[in-house]
Parts: structure tokens; C-alpha cells; sequence
């Protein structure tokens, strides 16, 4: 492997000089392919004439406003991945026949930059986004790419927008890195194009009045994903399927499916976030248990961070195994159960107050010490102990400063 | 139900004024919904100023090359379908936060627009296509829309593009209706606007030099669909994962994948076709079997014909229910099995001529009777009557003269 040191080659129509000294050393690993990596240290910026105005706070609405620029990697089969560019955020041109369009060859990322106390903005994990996206590329045969090398594009893009970085807790600008096919050709094969692009959009706390516990209605008829599917994948594919039920579970009055699968229902995600069950076992111990990354669950960022924060805590056992719906109901019954969650990167932990499964209602509690309460004791420390690292009020290796 | 007979409000920029003869008496039924529905009758066409220069029909390859013109149908939540639209093909406008390429929000259908001895332009069954594509919209909670109207759209696309539907046996223009959410927001549920779209691609026959037997590899480790899942709609979400397991097939010096599922192996589908095995069972009976209808089997317009003229002839038995891999294993090694064939639109019939399962090559037969032949007699009998509907040699309900 040899390592060059890349002549730092940023071109802007307008605007910022500083990029230059921060990438201007930049190195990157140089295999022998002669096909194009992405290279930080090349990114080209031609920013927006028409900024647009930020929209207040108050009335931001997850996934509506967006930046006024965006980040985009083209690749083609023939030379590899080519420049990088930050350009103003707009419509892409897609051939009607291009596979994005018929065969969901896409995929995508989700994470958030946290504007802290200082007023400096920061990442949370970002690498792990990268690892999973080059995990979703290769199912898809869609080219992979340096994940260290994109996190610096997307860096120069919150430098770029920094402005759209909301303040106040609660508040992020929320990143979306995609990857499509564009091939435009339709027979069903390996695309010989691909666009990589990154759009952000300004958003506010998951609760604006703090918790809110949502229902859950037990879907015996569909199922999210299965062993030899793509459910451990973040693919378009797994999410058009899932609208349809969720569109079912609220019109029963319930306001998210959990998933199961198999003749004893066997649990495995709550609507697009993983399952966390809190309880005291039939053998008396206390237990958090989430479903194992057996193929069929998606390995969650915010997952991955609450079991190793909890493991750290040595205060109960924390699992990663196979649990059905109807363990889960007895625990109900028996009042062994303590706390359910949802775990994700928009909300950080989402409260279950109530299951719905063939028929019947299984209550869950929230906080026994607070009946006002909209969250348990454990949801709420770690959705607290999370959000103070994703704002660098507590000092974390996961939180990375832009 | 009030019927209304509809004004002809085509405009055409440029081009053919026969239209409006053909569409002056169209009627539709008109419901007490405010909707706009879509009308054939209020098709607007804006012809290309730069027709292009035909493709000689030796260099066509599925899928590369297509017409002068597209046909486009807008929905919204609020207003409904707006008019339809033909006009020149070219890019589509999508913002990069639209839900088709983060969520899959995507379905389409596949048939052929045949050029008869006579030199008319012929389709087949293709108000199965029209029932399937709602079927695959309602799934994904997208507009659905009165199949005979966008037919009636269809026909003048055709019209519109006639000199591109190539002469020739095996020759056909291919047609591709897509329907794709036009959402521009991040949060994954039902879509406020859609479109939906009608590209055309003329191509050659899927075997020019008469029938290719192909070899399947039995993939043990990726499914193509599972009970609860999406595998009977035609939607984007099904083939993306399928084309990681085509390119290890490949790999393995096979041509498709045998699709299975469960312990047993039981048999799904090939490639992106239905499957059909005509074998001698133990008790001695002549049966071509089709795996049923579950929820997990493509719902094929070619299957289903190939069922309803085999069980016209009333020769062998012809069943839908399940076969596993292992079955037909010991008939190959019994010598019961007589052929093996995968069914779709771009092939009509492709014969299989050996099997790949846990480590053995299992062999097909193709026509005991000429070694050279590449498809047994009734794969080749199949693919002639159903190829003499299509072209209208054959007198059939299922062809329809545009």
C-alpha cells in the first residue's frame, strides 16, 4: 500500500477560502486500481446565489426544509468514483428508464449534526453510518467507498451550511447520505453508475413537549424482513413494504407496528427503530434485552450505543437474544414487565405505554414513581445520558467535533 | 353510478390528428369523488421535434434504446390524477429528498407490443398488467387508477410511436408503466403525489439464434420472498436484493438463480420468472406443476396463460401447489423429471437444462428426441402457440389489435 499526499485541488465559484488548509494535507491510501477514489482533498465547491431564509424553529417539520446546498459523488463502473461536489441544493435529472426508478437500487444513511453549548457543531458515530452504508452498497453491488473520505466531504458540508445547524437541545440538522443506481438501462443486472449524495434538513426535538409513549399494535400478517432477506440492510427495499402497515396500525388506533416473525412471534423491531424489552425474567433477574443481529435486524447506531452504554453501567443484564410476544404478554400479566422502547436516531429512545397483540391490550409502565410521567426511569436516563453526549455536555470518544 | 360523455380536449403541438376519432366517444363512469380520475379523453400530446433515428434491429439489447415519446400521468393527494400527458422522452426533474429514492416507493409492469403479419400492433392480455400494477400500488399505498383508461393512453402511445414497434418474428417494442412516489420529504408514510409513467424500448428476441437451456444455481442462503412479505407484487423492493445472488450465480459459472425457501428447499422462482417442472411423479403421473399463488409467487401473465392452455389441452395433469428441491432431485436422479422451464414476458419459455443443490449438478432434460435441441417438446410447444397468439397467427381473446 502506498500513501501519496494529494495536491490539494478545491475549486470554488464563491465563497469560502478555508477549506484549503483544512484538507490541504489530506492523504489517502492509493491501491493499485486505476479506478478514481473519492478524495476529500478534491472536492469542488460552487456555492448557492440564492441563499434561502431559515425557517423559523417553531415550524420545522422533520425531513421538509432543506439546506441551500448539497453533496454529490458520481461514480461510473469505467472510472471509479470522480469529483466531489458541493453545489446548490436542487432536482436531479433522472432518466425515466434508470434502475433508481424500477429496481430499487438505493440506500441510504441517517445522522444528526448537534449544535453544542459552545456553539460548535458535532457528529455522533458518524463512521458507523459510513461502515453500514458500504455494507448496504455491497448487497446492492453499488460501488463502496472510503467512509473516512465522504464524513470529510460531509464535514465541509455543515462548515458550508453551518447556518442551518439549529441551537438549542433537542434541535440538529439532520443528514442524509443516499446512494442510487443510475443506470440507465432497464435489464435487472449490476449498474455500471451510481450517484453518492448528502442533503441535510434542519429539525427539531422528536417530542417538543417532552416524551410522548406511543402504542403498538403486534402485526401478525406482514413481516419486516426474514432470514435471507436484506432486513440487517438499510435498502429502500425494506421500507416501501412497511408503510402499509403502519398506515393499518394507526387507522386501529395504535401508532406504530412492532414486527414479529414466525409462529411465536417473535419480536423484531418497532416501526423503523429497534426493539428494547426491560423486565424482570421468570428467573427473577432484571434484563434489557433487544432482538440479536441475526440477519433480519437492522444494527442500529443508537442500538449499538445503548448496549454498550448499559453494559458499562454493570447495573443489570443486558442481552442480545431472541424474545416472543408471548413472553412479553405474560411479563405483562405477571407485572414483570418494566419498560419497552423504540431506539433510533431521530428520537433516541421512544416509550411504549401499551401493546396490542390478538385481540387484547398488554399495558406496559412507564415511571411507577410518576403517573405523569411519559417515559420510564431507564428510557429517560438513557435518552439523557445520550443526549448529553450527542450535545459534548458529557465527554465521549462518540461524539466528534466538526 | 352516473355516466358523462367527455369532450375531446386533446391538443397536440405537432403531428397526428386521427386521435381524436378514436377518442371523441369515450365515456367513463364519473363517482361522486371529487378526484380527478385518469380520462383518455383529455390525453394531451406534445410531440418531439427531434424524432431519432431507428435502431437497426441487430443492435438492439433489452432495454437500451427507446422511443420518441413518453406517457405521463401526475397524482396528488389533493386533486387527484391530473390529465395525461404524452410528450418527448426525456430526464424526469426529482428532488433529491423525493421518497422513490430513499424508501422504494416504487412499481412498474413489463409487456409487449407485437407487429402481426398484417402490420398491425398487437398486445397481450395486457389488462393483466393493469390488475396487477393497482394490486402492486395499493401495496405501497400509491393512486391506483382505471387500468382500461390508461390502456386506452397506452394504445396512443403506440400509435405515437408506431414506426418503432420492429417487424420481424421475436421482435417486439417492450413497455415499461412505472409508478413512482413524487414525495419531497423524509419521513417514511403515504405519499402525497405520485406519477406514474409509460416508457417503450423495442428489442429483439430473448434468444435470437432459437433456445438457450440455461443452469440455475440453487441458492441456499438468499430468499427472494417469505409469507407476510411482498414477493406476489411487482414492486422496485423485490429486485434490488435479487441482484447480489445473480452475480454469485454467475460467479459459480451458472446462469440464473433457482429461488427457495425453508428447510426444505422449496422451490420459488428463477431469476425474475415463474417456474414451471413437468415431471413423471412417484405414483406414475404426468404433471407439470407451478408453485401456487401463497403471497410469495409473482403472479405471471405468462404463467398464468401457460396454465390455462395446458389445462385446455388436457393431456397431463397441471397443478399449482408446492415442489421442493429435494423432490425434484430424486426425479432427476430417477429419471422422472422431462423438463424444467422458467416463464415470463421477456422469454416467454426459457428452458433449463441443469440444476445446481448442495454441491451436485443435478441434469435437466431437454428433447429426448433431438439431442441438439435446446428445449424439450413442450417447453417449445408452450413458447409456439403462445408466440402465434401474440403475433395473431393464432385466433385468441388474449391479443388485442390496437
Amino acid at each position: 500500500m502506498v500513501y501519496t499526499a494529494r495536491l490539494f485541488r478545491l475549486s470554488a465559484t464563491y465563497g469560502s477560502t478555508t477549506l484549503g488548509l483544512r484538507l490541504l494535507h489530506s492523504t489517502r491510501p492509493v491501491g493499485s486500481a486505476a479506478l478514481g477514489q473519492i478524495q476529500a482533498s478534491q472536492l469542488q465547491k460552487t456555492l448557492t446565489t440564492k441563499p434561502k431564509p431559515l425557517v423559523p424553529k417553531e415550524d420545522l417539520i422533520f425531513g421538509h426544509v432543506f439546506t441551500d446546498h448539497m453533496l454529490t459523488f458520481e461514480w461510473t463502473a469505467k472510472a471509479g468514483w470522480g469529483r466531489p461536489q458541493i453545489k446548490p441544493y436542487g432536482p436531479l435529472q433522472i432518466d425515466p428508464c434508470c434502475a433508481v426508478l424500477h429496481y430499487a437500487l438505493e440506500c441510504f444513511e441517517g445522522l444528526k449534526a448537534y449544535r453544542d453549548a459552545q456553539g460548535k457543531v458535532r457528529l455522533f458515530r458518524p463512521e458507523k453510518n459510513m461502515e453500514r452504508m458500504n455494507n448496504s452498497a455491497e448487497r446492492l453491488h453499488l460501488p463502496q467507498f472510503e467512509g473516512s473520505q465522504v464524513l470529510e466531504c460531509i464535514k465541509e458540508l455543515l462548515r458550508t451550511d453551518e447556518r442551518w445547524v439549529p441551537e438549542g437541545r433537542g434541535y440538529s440538522l439532520y443528514l442524509r447520505p443516499t446512494l442510487i443506481s443510475t443506470e440507465n438501462t432497464l435489464g435487472v443486472h449490476r449498474s455500471n453508475s451510481a450517484m453518492l449524495f448528502v442533503i441535510a434538513s434542519p429539525c427539531g426535538p422528536y417530542f417538543p413537549t417532552g416524551f410522548k409513549a406511543v402504542s403498538l399494535y403486534c402485526d401478525e400478517t406482514n413481516v419486516r424482513a426474514w432470514p435471507g432477506g436484506v432486513g440487517n440492510k438499510k435498502l429502500g427495499s425494506n421500507y416501501a413494504p412497511s408503510i402499509g402497515p403502519q398506515v393499518m396500525a394507526e387507522s386501529k388506533g395504535y401508532q406504530q407496528v412492532l414486527w414479529t416473525i414466525g409462529d411465536d412471534h417473535e419480536l423484531m423491531e418497532v416501526g423503523t427503530m429497534n426493539l428494547f424489552v426491560f423486565w424482570r425474567t421468570e428467573d427473577g433477574n432484571t434484563e434489557l434485552v433487544t432482538p440479536p443481529l441475526d440477519g433480519t435486524i437492522l444494527p442500529g447506531v443508537t442500538r449499538d450505543s445503548i448496549l454498550e452504554l448499559t453494559r458499562s453501567w454493570g447495573e443489570f443484564k443486558v442481552s442480545e437474544r431472541k424474545i416472543n410476544m408471548k413472553q412479553l404478554a405474560r411479563a405483562s400479566d405477571e407485572g414483570r414487565l418494566l419498560e419497552v422502547f423504540g431506539a433510533g436516531t431521530a428520537c433516541v429512545v421512544t416509550p411504549v405505554n401499551r401493546i396490542h397483540f390478538q385481540g387484547k391490550d398488554y399495558q406496559v409502565p412507564l415511571d411507577p414513581a410518576n403517573s405523569e410521567s411519559q417515559a420510564g426511569p431507564l428510557a429517560a436516563r438513557i435518552y439523557n445520558t445520550l443526549f448529553a453526549i450527542q450535545y459534548g455536555e458529557l465527554p465521549s470518544k462518540w461524539s466528534v467535533v466538526v
